[in-house]
């Protein structure tokens, strides 16, 4: 940490900063500048936030040197980290394409649907069984009973499922159903919910929050990781920005950035990050191009009836072509679906 | 709802939105563009969402006319609603001021803050006994004991206490110890939450998602209503934009905007809206001006010792000078404190 | 500055960075952290920008600990800077109303408007003689013309005159006609005009990019300053976020933060800033109230009619309200109109 | 055009909207809904902004029907527009890459950097003569000098070369050095500017506005081509958000949404869309991927030493296995380099 003072801090204040830094645990070292003094703060001490130094009397401000983040730093662990996912590894060569609607609606779709996505080489099926719906007047989902035939598109398909949860509450119930768990963009913050899959084994899909830093996103990974859950997939799913032609900014940038700077997975949604159906193919191919481990796809044999999110669901037939496509981006840059 | 077709959009496919619209009960009229096809659809169906019709064949877009939410709106209750916060009132003539720490520590610190900020003039007492925070080493709230305070303080002082829950499962918990409850920014969109706290009675302070358009915020304000709740009070609370001299952007003009689109109380926290101390005089002077109905102050003792957000809480001197100088900002617009 | 080495940096790197900073003539002072090594420069050199270091193999990052503006500052002139336009000063205590149409559209119609914001109580006419608009197809202005008219309205009323200058080449032309140049968000950063308006004398009412920081926006005035014009006038005129329900967002909490930071005054722009008419009463409240020394308003005898940005502009009888509404405001926190 | 009433819209105020929609020689067909009055207008007006029916008492609000842009867009013209330069077509299959120095610094220079980068695949040189400069105190470029420079490179090496111009008033100097105009993020409404370069033949990249929706970015390509000039390339590089791990957001999904909307060419500036050396690579990749036209890319023999905005240079190796790897990924979506 750095500790920039006001350019009228007294020496009093001054001597204060240093006596908290040493108090802390840290060493102090003050430096003279031409039009400020600054104290630098040797020792890492992550969970003392800048904040706690800003609110001393005649603190500037404070600029960390360290991330706010620990564990899922690359610095501290340097291999990538694969997670298992049934009989497949994310995080590897091999890129990881989950694909399903964006709700349960009944057996019939959700095991027609696992069979095809299967067959065009998913690794994993994806259905909402509780769904966040913005209008209280939407349809919710079926909740348990869409667990129920999540489950059995798995015995029918082999293919892993995943599903997203929403309160701590429901975590157990979740996870005697799905293989996956995921944490939706507006419960990226949830730290009840964060701690509560953290406590568990299961793969958790973090969903970057639509308006967090790269550092917040990193600090809810951290949360859940610090609870003993080490298989945690980041996935970028779109910000939320001045532009209107998407619902939300897909901020591929961020892949890379993420890869450089931990050694979790990454994936990318580009149904939710874009909104719009015929941006779902370039975007994914995108995101392949850029590194990203993995695609979440929302897929929907009939997106007009689909109950939930049809203008981005794409067509089993566009899902096809779009594994087709990224297979091609896939092998040009050494890896494989 | 206005549906625009495709330009080159078939005839069976401008067809088949028609027969959709009959077969959801509403009314459609064709209208021929110059260069589009137009369909308008006559009847109130606020359920159906512009999404239902973007993922029709054919459609490029659909506008809605009416908006999403209807309980919250104005245009069907016409006077504003007054929320009795134990002897007082919030939405009427007098401006509710709401203060105290970020985080309950002591019930020393709990009693002496609620004295002092109860002599000054406010209506109730803040404090956070659950804190979201987001790094997950950092101090998390002292739970049911901190409850505990809040309620020996507001026996002390009479002051009404507030303070935040952060899931379903504690709501009981909570509504047992306090008299207002108050749902973050971070959960704006937790909509099993907006639930919980619609089933009961208590008044909610609902904060604004830092991602929000002013028509999601207020649909979550419909999903607390929407459950018998009709007590549901709007804090804006700074939304996150490029700007990086203050935390957030507190974004005012929604101020008078939701007073004109809706009957429900509006109040502004200008402590986290701005997250520097400095800022919280002149931004709450300017949140009384343009017409809010409240402030949500953090107040510290010795802010420099606070446990969180130290440097966006003030004094109670500064607090005092704060009370002074909206009293003036009240009169001038013919409102008192 | 504060130069941040990455983690795995060699020592030839350190040494490499520590030549460099005594190259430029500054102290280097090696500080061996936990895991990091930091290098503090000691040494006013503003003009070396951060990127200037992190050009440099093995650094993780610079982090400036000064502004990168200096005449602007308050640190250098403690004093606010009083500008006289006209009979009037800007930047004292009283605060000054500047109000006219967005666009000069005849003789007649900019007298008339002249006549009436004055007689309510403005110091100054706004009025644009050339248009920047976002369609081609929109009207341009009335130019030359324009300027003529307004030169005009001056002789009939006194008042002193506003408009905006859009062209380095313009600026000689323009100055002939009017008392107070103004720079438009769109040209912030056009800064061979922001060199052309500072090497004359008149005042500048210089409007921030919508995307600017606040930062560059006191950077944009040095531009000026430092070309020897001491005249500038900040004007917030909104921001551009995620919000839909206005054309921009107003960062009211800019006005204090930039009166602490700068000597120059600084204005708002409510009719810009929300470009909805019913919100310009209400934030010109907040703008006094948060500590604006001015306001820019548009005016317009009949809105429907007015040429461009008739959405926004308030009719006279709005301005007289807002005028009397606003000298409430003023006298509540010591001021005047 | 659909003119949304307000819901308690009075017939007179209705009556008089369908008066004015048949002034400006359109066709009124009054929609009566549920809650609402809404008028549709049915002819092809661009020119008439949803402003001007805003601004009328009464409305609520008008939501267009067609783009804002006409020449611009595919409706118009269904072939992709390919622009000559030089020996080179772009918007075609061949994917164009653009490489060089952020500024001209010398003869030698700017002459080794262009033999290198053509030698690796690249259809032109850039280069920037003029520099704008958010800090007054930093290097402004060479202006003429620099030109001349370019153009003795291009002898040298036969490759075409581009560079930024500022002011309308350089537009007739720059043309008679260069093949290429640019227009930098800051001048995208610089519309005197727009219309200067519309007036000549010579090809322009003009860079999105950091903060321009989409919308606004194709009225700025329609400024020039309404003058007459037909060779626009828009250029994405990245836009202003809350993230801060880059220096703007590069937002890809822009690219094959223009490619639907408008028959331009799009390029894609991965140095200024994040501002990050590590970035540009996997940035190129991605953007061919999503379907870029080609690249803009900063290069420089010792990024260290360059006078302009080092951080986001490549080295020239770099840039040769950047070429390779981008190879791949256009060979893998049917196009070449």
């Amino acid at each position: 940490m750095i500790i920039v003072m006001k350019p009228n801090a007294e020496k009093r204040e001054v001597d204060h900063v240093v006596e908290k830094v040493e108090e802390v645990g840290c060493k102090a070292i003050l430096l003279e500048g031409t039009n400020r003094k600054v104290i630098a703060v040797i020792g890492d001490k992550r969970d003392i936030s800048a904040g706690f130094w800003d609110a001393i009397p005649g603190v500037e401000k404070a600029v960390p040197i360290l991330t706010p983040y620990k564990i899922a730093s690359r610095e501290v662990k340097k291999t990538s980290t694969e997670i298992k996912i049934n009989d497949y590894i994310l995080g590897g060569r091999k890129i990881g394409i989950i694909a399903g609607p964006c709700a349960v609606e009944s057996q019939d779709q959700i095991n027609f649907i696992a069979e095809r996505v299967k067959k065009a080489g998913a690794i994993a099926l994806r259905g909402g069984a509780f769904k966040p719906r913005t209008n209280p007047y939407s349809f919710q989902g079926l909740m348990e009973e869409g667990l129920e035939y999540l489950a059995k598109a798995r015995e029918a398909t082999g293919l892993a499922v995943v599903t997203e949860v929403l309160s701590p509450e429901h975590v157990g119930l979740v996870s005697r159903y799905v293989d996956v768990l995921q944490i939706g963009t507006r419960n990226m913050a949830n730290f009840l919910l964060l701690k509560a899959v953290g406590e568990g084994k299961k793969p958790v899909i973090l969903k970057r929050g639509m308006s967090a830093t790269l550092d917040e996103f990193l600090l809810a990974g951290e949360y859940i990781l610090s609870q003993g859950n080490p298989n945690v997939i980041l996935c970028e799913r779109g910000i939320r920005t001045f532009e209107t032609h998407t619902r939300f900014t897909l901020s591929l940038s961020i892949v890379p950035q993420l890869k450089k700077l931990t050694h979790l997975p990454v994936i990318v949604d580009p149904s939710h990050g874009t909104g719009v159906r015929d941006l779902v193919l370039p975007m994914s191919k995108g995101a392949i191009a850029v590194g990203a481990d993995g695609l979440l796809i929302e897929v929907h044999p009939d997106p007009e009836k689909a109950f939930v999110d049809g203008p981005q669901s794409i067509t089993i037939e566009e899902f096809e072509s779009l594994m087709e496509e990224s297979r091609s981006i896939s092998a040009a840059i050494g890896r494989y679906i």
